[in-house]
């Protein structure tokens, strides 16, 4: 019978029977007891130990239930061939320290990114108490493959946000709930069927426009003008889809009136497989006025695609968004893509519907609107003080404002050299899917949803240091 | 001044603020308080109603963060026009009973589905303690967007993984992160570029043949062979890409030996733009003998591209998997894929990178190798008891066997009829993409992997009912 040298720390952190487990496993491991070798009774090792003998057991049955040890009837235990069990080493390498923001290499203090939501006020405690009780213990079938569309329950109160947030009336069975826009982009292309044509605005959100490119769809650029997308290109052009933000334009932050949302319609309307495809991601907040409400809302469950996330209303780092089918594209979904499994983890799902079912979700959004108002009055404030700003655009919702600078400088270098000195900006030239065109004075784009007021301050001196030069 | 009616709740779990909060919340938003009216000060709030008057000024503070009522300079709190708040009333609709097993309609009692894990042995304690700790009020950064090949720390774990437990050795940069082995094929068919040919087995993972003819690509089909793939089909065809399962073909549960991996090696060698696509999707356990290491192995970082997923090690809910990259493919993923998010939210990467440096995941693995194997045994021992069972076979891996069975009728019917009796069960054929092919006796996949002995028993009687008619 093998003898253990078992060096038991009363004051650690870890419990007796563990370090019990831990050592004789580790013993094992390093080839000091050899497969087939017995090992001390629990009665004699527990008296060696001076730790009572379920204590002893309770490892033994850990080290059994891992495959180090085997039991005999009535002969005690052995230990096994643990050439045949999984021995990971950890990686070794450090965790890498965080840095509050993820830019690789960069060294970026100030973000005026667009795509930012305010950290400090995310409501810990309620995502918190919410995400503990998700457990498997209580809920075995978080385990089981779910529903390819996204479990039931979440989509009801999507459905239900959706009417009454944003005026789109459809069923649960028309929702599809995935891992981010771009994801259901793919989907989306995969039941439209291959060699559509897409015609988008000139200043978009370029993560659409390449993934259609990828998903080899004829790309065509329109204009853009003060009420939307160029109704006169959309009748020139030949394409099947149109991709529109009529809510908030990304990244112009222009509304599109009555009458060119009934425009678009018509058009739609002329063909049977047209489609509009509502790109709602960034009409959340708005610090005027209504909401307003999405164009689904006008020609509901015909001809409208509406795709949605949370993205900014809770975080993008979530990666849950949802399309709005209508009816008639549910068949061929259904073919197509009915095989695939929801892209959200079902332990996601029910988090997010949780927080949506206490009532949080509605709190936060609540919340979130008073706080981005008031950043975005300070930003506006500020702005208006500096001499190199020609005028802001862009404002009253969303989470930035575009801004017109005094400046001789190209966009592209003013960037760069925010970057240098640590600040994150974007010029409106990056959101152009269009061939380059020149305008008469350079456009950022300053995003404030994760700023606070002195955060803004030494973002505009850095920005005043470089448009001063 | 509005005189408001609480009535406040001494032995209710919700805190005093809160039934405040909710009490002047719902007359504002009834139009008992109207847009203007003024309330209560907080000091006489508090004396009327009891309280001290710091719990009523955290009510008044909280409606005042969500746009309810508003405090003007030394004059009280004013209810403000909430027109503009989002107002989402709960859906209305009972929660769907949860029954254990999601079949929809049907009435699943016992399910031989291959894809199920272990519901009873899952660690819940240890992912209940893991999940509660992975919090935005810790690691704020949990809510940027993060690196879009995955988390660098959880790619980390996986490549260390991968070398010690699958033999692949890696660079983290190589790994990339993924929902689910669907969303990663449609990844690489823009990594790979459109208008390739890939050649699959006739039986084989169906969804991934469903996916690669969703993205546009030729496919064709090989013979299966008792050491894998035929290599002469893989001689005589167009193929650019070939997608095998070296170490555990699903669904036949054969191993492809070292000379076929070679020659596979050498065909895909011959040309700069041939792949080979290793899915080891369901290799994690094996019941004789050591880990068979996967094929990149055989030729690291050249012509393999891997493909692993936690969907059996831990759970396919979770939708977590990850495909490696040789180095030359990389350049490529940056340019027509860098765009995009990673589609895993942060909060389930950190749960499952603290679940593998802690070591559970390793202690989980081991544990169920040796609950599956018993499993295993089990059913082996229950069918060769069966009259009707001609032959067993893929057996001593994985987590369902192949039974051949004494039947004129056809395979879809004898399913068709286990499923009228609450059995879920699957044939060969589902598995097959090409043609129709006659099998000289029906032949049945029976999974095992949520299944207890009793259930086994149960659902073998229910077979032999049907076997016997």
């Amino acid at each position: 019978m093998k003898e253990l040298w078992i060096d038991l720390q009363s004051d650690s952190d870890q419990a007796l029977y563990e370090q019990i487990y831990d050592s004789v496993r580790k013993d094992i491991a390093d080839g000091k007891i050899s497969p087939g070798e017995k090992l001390p009774s629990t009665r004699f090792l527990a008296k060696y130990l001076g730790v009572s003998r379920s204590t002893v057991e309770l490892a033994y049955d850990q080290l059994t239930a891992e495959g180090y040890i085997m039991p005999r009837q009535g002969s005690g235990c052995y230990a096994c061939d643990i050439s045949e069990l999984y021995q990971i080493q950890k990686s070794g390498k450090k965790r890498e320290q965080s840095t509050g923001i993820d830019m690789g290499e960069r060294n970026v203090e100030i973000s005026f990114s667009p795509y930012e939501v305010d950290q400090r006020n995310f409501p810990c405690d309620a995502w918190y108490r919410v995400n503990k009780n998700v457990s498997p213990a209580e809920q075995p079938e978080l385990l089981l493959s779910g529903d390819p569309k996204g479990q039931i329950d979440l989509r009801r109160q999507i459905s239900s946000y959706l009417y009454q947030a944003r005026g789109v009336e459809c069923s649960e069975n028309q929702i599809i709930v995935g891992a981010g826009n771009e994801y259901l982009l793919m989907l989306l292309s995969q039941i439209l069927g291959s060699e559509k044509s897409v015609l988008m605005e000139e200043y978009t959100y370029v993560n659409a426009y390449k993934t259609f490119c990828n998903m080899g769809y004829t790309l065509e650029i329109a204009r853009t003008e003060e009420d939307g997308i160029c109704m006169n290109d959309v009748y020139h052009s030949d394409a099947d889809i149109v991709y529109v933000m009529p809510v908030h334009q990304f990244p112009l932050g222009t509304v599109m009136p009555l009458k060119r949302r009934l425009e678009l319609i018509k058009w739609a309307s002329e063909f049977e497989n047209r489609y509009l495809i509502e790109d709602d991601h960034d009409s959340e907040f708005r610090y005027k006025g209504k909401p307003i409400p999405a164009l689904w809302g006008n020609d509901p469950g015909q001809h409208v695609i509406y795709l949605g996330t949370f993205s900014k209303s809770i975080t993008s780092s979530l990666r849950i968004s949802f399309m709005v089918l209508p009816n008639r594209l549910l068949q061929q979904y259904e073919k197509s893509c009915g095989f695939y499994a929801c892209t959200v983890s079902r332990f996601s799902q029910e988090l997010l519907f949780r927080f949506m079912e206490e009532g949080h979700f509605e709190r936060h959004l609540n919340r979130m609107r008073n706080i981005y108002r008031q950043k975005h009055d300070t930003l506006l404030a500020l702005l208006k003080q500096e001499t190199w700003v020609r005028s802001i655009y862009g404002d009253n919702a969303g989470l930035h404002v575009l801004v017109e600078v005094e400046s001789s400088v190209s966009e592209e270098t003013l960037c760069q050299r925010a970057w240098e000195i640590g600040v994150e900006i974007h010029s409106l030239s990056e959101y152009r899917i269009g061939p380059a065109k020149k305008t008469p004075y350079p456009t950022l784009l300053l995003g404030y949803g994760n700023l606070n007021e002195k955060d803004m301050e030494r973002g505009i001196a850095r920005l005043r240091e470089i448009l001063s030069e």
